[in-house]
């Protein structure tokens, strides 16, 4: 799990970097992407960063046409964070090589085996979820 | 995976934050604890970072006093990046609720579902671990 942490924030550094944003940017694209839109103070509940940082991290999504701030429409004095296609479709061609490789991956196993193996990473996200959210609340 | 990637990804960037270190800072004291002395070359080949940015992080490494730069007691004109035992107390304090749950969740597996379970999770991280030597050789 540790050997694959370091690769992952290593890779996803790596990414990152090569589309100019920090990782953080690409992950709470990814959120977005995953959630839906999000006000600022969620996209800081969930990413674990400040508020301020949170507005840095915003202006550079925008910048890099990732995301944009709207009105809420179900609530007009709410902003949100809109996530954007086109940052969408560039985050997905740079993560296409590994989504490929990691379902070749997943083809040399049975059913039931990825069944367990889905299960176990659920459940060590979910862990790591509520370790993040304990960090953040120490912090 | 990819929900356990962006966890995996804000964790230690909060965890990183939390020591006053960047998320690259934090792995690559990491590799170091895994993989023992490394020059610098080597380093920025691990992390995907380019030499000007790994010059830096050890520069960091070395005020946070996680690592050292030595002479190579093999050779002289080589300087090497040395794990110190101070920082990896510091950073295993700080992952210690993480491994916990982690060990805990794994409890609720037999044998030799783990088995299967390490083995994917070995092959993923070895898939990453390509991934970003890809990523590095097209930037």
């Amino acid at each position: 799990m540790r050997r694959l942490a370091t690769r992952t924030v290593l890779f996803h550094q790596a990414a990152a970097q090569s589309l100019g944003l920090f990782p953080t940017d690409l992950k709470s694209a990814d959120l977005l992407n995953e959630l839906g839109p999000l006000t600022a103070g969620e996209l800081s509940e969930k990413t674990g960063l400040s508020s301020g940082a949170v507005t840095a991290l915003i202006d550079r999504l925008e910048k890099a046409g990732y995301a944009k701030r709207e009105k809420d429409p179900k609530d007009k004095r709410r902003v949100i964070i809109v996530p954007l296609t086109a940052g969408k479709s560039q985050v997905k061609e740079l993560f296409q090589p590994l989504s490929a490789s990691t379902k070749q991956l997943t083809n040399e196993y049975k059913r039931e085996e990825l069944d367990l193996i889905i299960q176990f990473i659920s459940e060590a996200a979910e862990i790591m979820e509520q370790e993040l959210q304990l960090l953040k609340s120490k912090s």
